[in-house]
């Protein structure tokens, strides 16, 4: 059985302030009326065959999490509670080691956008068969612009009897524009997602093999994990037992499998994907009025063009101005050039360390 | 006796959203603890044998600037309270209608900031012996810079016996930038700043034949007045009768009785002034840090400069821009860019037709 696996870590500390500690990016309506965690929720409803998603969160967001599925009439999941966070492979064996061997992952993190769930299900069907014969597949997004802001994956030959899945040929670090541009043009580098889709066994064969710590601590912890809830299955979820977790190094799937294992392969994804990792990227998202305006709420524009103004209760007026950023977040207010989108992280007044997640931030 | 008429009108709606109908400008704490009505108040008590203060003002504004007055411990003052706002010629018509025609009024608009109150008293103590020979005295501010926001005077001749007081030469509308710098240089023109010194009786006269409806109007007005606190010279006021004043012309005096008069004189003043008329005047006063802001608040600036940011309970975080205006109001929030300080104004949800009210916003 195909199991979703929904990754609801992630803190987008650079979508301060709505983006918060107690509310963090996939949990937040940046969008629209729904919450990323929703979305990517709603998304898997549309997978053939699909099995009950498994969430993987922090103990502490659980209950929100909980509440926002109910929301969307989404009560037939299992969810796997974290002490603290660990990246993603632990993340990622904590699921594996929950279902049977021969179930294949499919990893999500919980706050990407997709606009094509056609296309992603088509992917997906592709991935699959790959997946069955113990590849472990990593969805490579077709790039449509020389994004500088991710890392990419060259893709190698096609796999033999697998319709579109490739091999790995490299996994290339954050490239300057001129690099970028290249990749671009070459038809055969795409940006690494952080979507994932595998055999359980293969992915903890390989784990065990390259990183045996991991494994072994998420199966101690889930082997004493408490049930609150009663069974996996269960709205109550478990929560793996923190000694143990604690002691799991924090690593991501590409790091600790994926930039290392022969088994890599990845599969291209064409379906408007995005990972809205910033308000810029939400500027881009739009939509944009003919002045290139992103504006929502009770907001007051004049004179001001190519900015994103996201208002709440209060009116908001902006008055003669290109490419800022205005984002009232009730008990918090950010003003930022669109330029400086990248840059935004809450004010060290709030600034105390924040705890490692699980999620897309850790993606490289 | 020179009694100070402090017109505590002016709207400032360049100053929104501090600035509000309900509490506007003059009563706005803008720059410090102080209200410019109460700095303004204060500054009357340095004036040598200066009589008791005379407010002109909004009738619904009465309350708020009797509580701030007793604040600042001012307890003997008159208040004249207007209806509706008819501008300035009326309102200073009505108190010298109100006093004996022998008294010298130094009309003071309650929006204004003087640094250096010795000047100022210098000025005025100048400006007092051509008010009593009959002169209608308006104050030049000596300029620092070629301002384009004001209006300017031109002096003639100095007036003999009368030290430092000129004829009026000519008024000059508002100058486009090349004007104002040759304004700068002749060491002869002024700006315009809305603060005269007469006798009662002489302004009286020039506006019963220059305007005469104004001061007939007013007379009406005054005589029909409600008193709730008893006589004039009480903290309560005296209102004046809504049906005679509201068919008042809304002229200032500049344009009813100044532009015209053979009896104008000018006295220049050289004192720190500043009518604090936007938000950019206000980042000029300053106290600017090293990169150019001005800050108050709970504000957190990264890659900012030239910025003026004013928060208020609410953390307000800017981060790469350069000159632009952060206005938190509590209920309202403004962002501006800095060039754009004049064009600020309460949006248009809020735009009901304001009333014309006495002040410097009439000052040309």
């Amino acid at each position: 059985m195909l199991i979703p696996v929904i990754l609801a870590g992630g803190l987008g500390t650079r979508l301060w302030p709505v983006s918060r500690p107690e509310r963090p990016k996939p949990l937040a309506r940046l969008t629209g009326d729904l919450s990323l965690l929703q979305t990517t929720a709603l998304r898997t409803a549309a997978i053939p065959d699909a099995g009950a998603p498994l969430i993987v969160c922090g103990e502490s967001h659980y209950p929100l999490i909980a509440r926002q599925l109910d929301d969307i009439g989404l009560r037939n999941y299992a969810a796997l509670l974290e002490p603290m966070g660990r990246s993603t492979a632990p993340a990622a064996a904590a699921a594996a080691l929950a279902v049977d061997e021969d179930d294949l992952l499919l990893i999500l993190p919980a706050d990407h956008l997709i606009e094509d769930t056609g296309a992603f299900v088509e992917a997906i069907r592709s991935a699959a068969d790959a997946a069955r014969a113990d590849w472990l597949v990593t969805f490579g997004v077709v790039p449509d612009r020389p994004e500088t802001g991710y890392g990419y994956i060259e893709r190698g030959e096609p796999i033999e009897g697998l319709a579109g899945v490739y091999r790995i040929a490299s996994f290339r670090e954050k490239p300057d524009l001129a690099a970028a541009r290249r990749y671009l043009n070459t038809g055969r580098h795409s940006w690494n997602s952080g979507m994932f889709l595998f055999r359980a066994g293969t992915y903890l064969e390989e784990l065990r093999m390259l990183h045996p710590e991991i494994p072994a601590r998420t199966e101690a912890a889930l082997a004493a994990a408490a049930r609150p809830g009663g069974a996996l299955l269960d709205r109550g979820g478990i929560l793996l037992e923190s000694e143990s977790f604690s002691g799991c190094p924090s690593e991501s799937i590409d790091r600790a499998v994926m930039e290392r294992t022969r088994r890599g392969a990845t599969a291209p994804l064409a379906a408007g994907w995005s990972d809205v990792g910033s308000w810029y990227t939400l500027w881009e998202l739009g939509p944009r009025d003919e002045a290139g305006n992103v504006v929502s709420g009770p907001a007051h524009l004049r004179d001001v063009t190519g900015s994103y103004v996201r208002a709440r209760e209060r009116p908001v007026t902006v008055i003669g101005l290109e490419g800022v950023i205005v984002v009232d977040a009730g008990n918090a207010l950010l003003v930022a050039g669109m330029d400086h989108a990248q840059a935004v992280k809450p004010p060290p007044v709030q600034g105390r360390a924040l705890p490692d997640e699980t999620g897309s931030d850790q993606r490289r």
